[in-house]
């Protein structure tokens, strides 16, 4: 198993190499990207997906360059049969000694199970509205939040990383509107926690770049110099804006999901999350460093709607890559 | 027929209402729309709609609010039979006073059949590469340009509105990188021919908002005080976000089409142009008026799918707005 010292340095970029309070900006020219894929892609669709093929995912996202993986969710079988196999998912992981694996955890149940694994850094999760908290965790906002922060401590104990994604943080199904000010208030006490990072999650994907632009802004400077990282689902066709929005207002870690898996079930009319290989188009495309090969992430969103059994979200992987292989250089009259 | 001053300043806001010579930039709060479903969307699906279908689906436009719509194209009936109907689509519409037709015009014979219609404006298109210009119009870029500069010239002879789109401006299936600089000068001498508007088009759904955010500001300052219109296609799940940021580089005119129709049949793998319900989800939710109202708009595009018997690619439709009707004000904790 790997050491929480030894593997901080590759994800954590602009804290670690930077030491800057507030993410530097101007100049910013990669981000880090986790794959969500294997976890909040496969937990949302009722196809239940054989270990070997979760194996094979999370392999093949390797093999693409993705260096932060969702691997599994320590949650209730009942409740999430898709994740039923989270043990079997790790144990059959090689040991990387260059890939992050994170296991979601929603509860310390959740976390005694993880580190009973080799799982090298566990997601906590809190949500932004009572209702929506209670649907999903039977917990008040207030009680999610510190079910999160207990569990970053616990980890922290344990010698593994972990950090705090907020649910509904651009909107929630039950209640409507959420106001900024309460999740710059909840990052704020997640991150005397001292988690790696703190996630805004737009869980049933209503986020405009207006809003993501302000929010990401705010809870930047709230938490600095602890990173931001953003998980949007592309429900309303909003996904990518929103990603380029939280890269240009300070967000350093990007989710994304390959072929556009995901969703949430207990989020009415949620779809897919972004999926990766578009928004590695996007960022590359755009002088933004990913690290990540786009034709192999292509290779494997192609992969996985053949183990699906239908088309994927995706766009990129349908259009293809631009400009091609043979059209060099700027050709303009 | 309506003429032309009288319908100028209904679409031109930013120019006719500041008289600055670069449309203004801080609290802008309105935008201009033009739904190109009915031509753009229409004309590249494989079904031929009756013309009592495309005034129905013009008219549902209208009713949710567009005051600008793109209802045919003057071209050859043996090349695009979608559009074979051009005169009788016009002349079954009901004589607006508050709604600008637009017809698209590919060289000089399109605009007298179009003259002889009640159109009540004329798109000219020119296209940035020779390869894509000698595919779409046998001609080369410059002389698809000049062809489009004597259409507008033609037009206010005829007082009829006419403005100039310049297709491929972020990338051409043939020839690949278009660069930025060509376009700027080819935005420039069309502006010379006094259109009403420059519109920049994605034709083949290539461009990522860092290229647009570029391109957008350079052509502004090249043509101010003339209006940027810009068009764009999903191809790559970039299409929203590169409205969002040509609506934030100053473009004052955004084009769309109901239910996300449309491509281009010369352009490999291009797909629909970005879907009307999205963009206004898109531009309300952050505070930008379209004039227009959603459901309606989604509304259009329920029946527009109706009536191409499949389902079309905009997301807000299956998804449905947000906040819900009887979700009011911010319910943070």
């Amino acid at each position: 198993m790997r050491e929480h010292d030894e593997l901080t340095g590759s994800t954590t970029r602009s804290q670690d190499e930077t030491g800057a309070t507030t993410p530097p900006l101007s100049g910013r020219a990669a981000v880090d990207f986790v794959e969500v894929g294997p976890r909040d892609g496969l937990q949302n669709e009722s196809l239940i997906v054989a270990t070997a093929d979760k194996v094979a995912l999370i392999e093949k996202a390797v093999a693409a360059g993705i260096k932060r993986i969702e691997v599994a969710s320590f949650t209730r079988a009942d409740r999430v049969p898709q994740m039923a196999d989270a043990e079997a998912v790790i144990a059959a992981l090689p040991d990387y000694d260059d890939v992050i694996t994170i296991g979601l955890v929603m509860n310390k149940r959740g976390a005694l199970r993880a580190f009973e694994t080799k799982v090298h850094e566990l997601g906590a999760v809190c949500v932004a509205s009572d209702s929506f908290a209670m649907a999903n965790q039977g917990q008040t906002a207030l009680e999610s939040l510190r079910s999160a922060c207990d569990i970053v401590t616990l980890a922290r104990q344990q010698g593994r990383r972990a950090q705090i994604t907020i649910g509904a943080s651009f909107g929630c199904p039950f209640e409507g509107e959420i106001a900024p000010g309460h999740i710059v208030e909840m990052a704020r006490r997640a991150a005397d926690a001292q988690p790696l990072e703190i996630g805004l999650a737009d869980t049933i994907g209503v986020a405009v770049p207006a809003a993501v632009t302000d929010l990401v802004e705010r809870v930047r400077d709230a938490i600095a110099p602890l990173p931001v990282r953003v998980h949007f689902h592309n429900t309303r066709n909003t996904g990518i804006a929103n990603v380029w929005a939280a890269w240009q207002a300070g967000a350093s870690v990007i989710d994304g999901s390959l072929g556009g898996l995901g969703g949430c079930p207990f989020a009415p009319g949620a779809a897919g999350n972004v999926p990766t290989e578009d928004v590695i188009y996007l960022l590359e495309r755009s002088g933004v460093s990913t690290g990540i090969a786009l034709d192999r992430a292509i290779e494997a969103a192609t992969w996985l709607s053949g183990v699906m059994g239908k088309s994927l979200p995706g766009m990129v992987s349908r259009s293809g890559m631009f400009p091609k292989q043979d059209q060099s250089s700027n050709k303009g009259q």
